[in-house]
């Protein structure tokens, strides 16, 4: 930070689209607690009540951020029940405003979770705006008017409401990847919506372990629950442009973990394959 | 606002997407009139020509944001004939650059308009680029433009053209809400096309007066135009989440206006139903 | 600008969509170099690998923009491979930082590149963030970090890397539009992907020289290869609006060129037209 005072950043994620107002209802909270406070939009696309890709694309990000950034996300199909609204402190200085729903099951293993607090919306909601009798939006009556209390240094972290324990924190069961002698297994744990790569959880160190190197063909095998529905000999090599337009190709994606993709095509719209710990991947030499 | 001096905000809103080069070219126009203007996207997702939903947006998000905000709100059909290019003026301070096509209609009733003024096109048009001969983007040649004229100090409100009468602003025909006895009438007046739910223009207050109560399971008859569509009795709760996955349930939405929806599924894809004069709605006990 | 110190806008536009986490690890990166940087979205909608329709957009906004503006232009398919990655400084004093893969085409023959260099791997590429061993993300690891330092002004362009000849810069054969007697012809450059309209490349000018006026009705023929795929009179006029609802209308686009538009309607939905060399037009009285 170039100034020691400098506001931190508010950076959005949710289910909400730009399609109606939901948006700019926040934005425009945000502005009306501090005009200098900045907005960034990371994405209103993740799909819809979809808890764990918002899990995922918010660790995606996370760590390009500057220290002290103030992340909002509001995927949350349980709004208005029981379900926690919080603020959570990760190890590396981070603040993350959301629903306790599974959105933090990746930071929490990754960046580290310091402290978490209920909001407490006796002093950290939004008020008189007439709004005190809906509770279908908590992501401008409570998230973003928390958030950007928070980030403008109008409250402290001591002051979103009560702290209760880290080992409470609402996680989605991710299966975790393995090694046995020179297979390596995994899940898909992602999709890229956009040009239809699959992400597994298997990290680069782990092919490196098990001695695949780049130019290797490798056995890969994905299993739907268990009925295998691909089978191939896949070239492993460092970008797409390696192998021929529409073919198949086996590479570290921008997360040091592996993907697969076609090149210039998508991969999970050509084999049919989707994400979450029903989908498994195997790899062989 | 934490300064006197600071510059308004330029918000913006349009049909006009993110698919190709228009909303940058409009966004170049603003910092070009000047650097320090801050923008933000509400969303240039309206429906294509929609200026009815132009028209519920704007009135969706303005109460949020800070005294004195500029809005450009660009739905524009019939850019480059004879309607008017327009800046208004809110009772409570906002400032709307806008067609008067009906894009302003549910913000004369709400926030109501102290004044508009024509803008002049001798001197609140971008000159100089080579655009002089165009007829077909006032979003960028004449909308952003004065808008950030406006927005950054330049020209006064006075400055922008001739003032012309409030009563002659183009508006919507919108059926009003009712109550006979204890039943409540309204029309289905936008759906949101992320989720699927369907807002109806009854108040909660009009709920409220009827005796219809949270827990209260409410008869709701849905008509387009005579045709009864849907007939079901559904139950009143304050949020989604009070319903099985996949049932109807009917809710106080962030407006404090009676809503529709399915919970995680869509209203208005799994009832096939619409939004306008046609979409009549009758709740009783 | 108001102040000669002030920092280079960074103007974004690539093909990866708000769907993932991308653009969020894009911005986060520009913010960790300098947190004073502002960021603005032209698109990430972009049609994916298509470098014309980048280097289209690109000169489509360019021009409305302050000069010393920093634009982050990011379609790569051939990412990881041996294209180059650039940074070219215009003579109207832009800079535009990309992989030199046919997105400076426009660029090229209309501002005109004085200057271009390949960004230094060694000195210019995202460290200590572990992503060095990934290939596939050099919009985050190469443009946007060398982007930021340029527009922060942490490096001069001559601190970008090696200088190469202007004259190498791989560029699109776009046909040029030409004219015969009193025939106009040319290609349809680009659609407006979210109104339908199509954009020849024939300027303003060459109509006028031929005689054509608002108001006459014109012989368009179009080809797809050299099969005859439309051949209609139809109405030249300023706007849309001067046409019925559903009605073909010729006009002159907002880039001052002849565009073909179905009034509320999608004049390449319609008539199943495309964009490219194959695609040409002609214009007799």
């Amino acid at each position: 930070m170039t100034e020691t005072v400098k506001k931190a950043i508010l950076v959005f994620q949710t289910d909400f689209t730009f399609k109606e107002g939901a948006v700019a209802s926040m934005y425009g909270v945000v502005k009306s607690v501090d005009r200098d406070l900045e907005i960034i939009t990371a994405t209103h696309e993740i799909p819809q009540f979809d808890t764990w890709s918002a899990s995922f694309r918010l660790n995606q990000y996370i760590k390009f951020w500057p220290e002290g950034t103030v992340f909002v996300s509001v995927v949350d199909p349980g709004v208005g029940t029981h379900r926690k609204a919080s603020v959570a402190l990760t190890e590396s200085g981070y603040y993350i405003v959301t629903p306790d729903n599974g959105s933090l099951t990746h930071i929490l293993s990754t960046e580290g979770i310091v402290a978490i607090r209920e909001i407490d919306e006796a002093v950290n909601r939004l008020k008189g705006m007439g709004t005190e009798q809906t509770s279908i939006f908590h992501g401008r009556d409570l998230f973003s008017y928390c958030g950007a209390k928070l980030a403008s240094g109008k409250i402290t972290f001591e002051e979103v409401g009560p702290e209760y324990p880290v080992e409470t924190i609402v996680t989605h069961h991710i299966r975790k990847p393995g090694m046995s002698g020179k297979k390596v297994t995994g899940i898909f744990e992602i999709q890229d919506p956009n040009f239809g790569n699959v992400w597994t959880n298997i990290p680069l160190s782990m092919f490196t372990e098990a001695g695949f190197k780049y130019e290797d063909f490798l056995n890969v095998k994905i299993y739907n629950k268990n009925e295998l529905v691909f089978s191939e000999k896949v070239l492993f090599h460092k970008s797409f442009g390696f192998v021929e337009k529409g073919e198949p190709i086996i590479y570290t994606n921008e997360h040091m973990n592996i993907g697969l993709a076609v090149s210039m095509g998508s991969f999970s719209d050509t084999y049919k394959v989707g994400y979450g710990n029903d989908w498994k991947v195997e790899v062989t030499k």
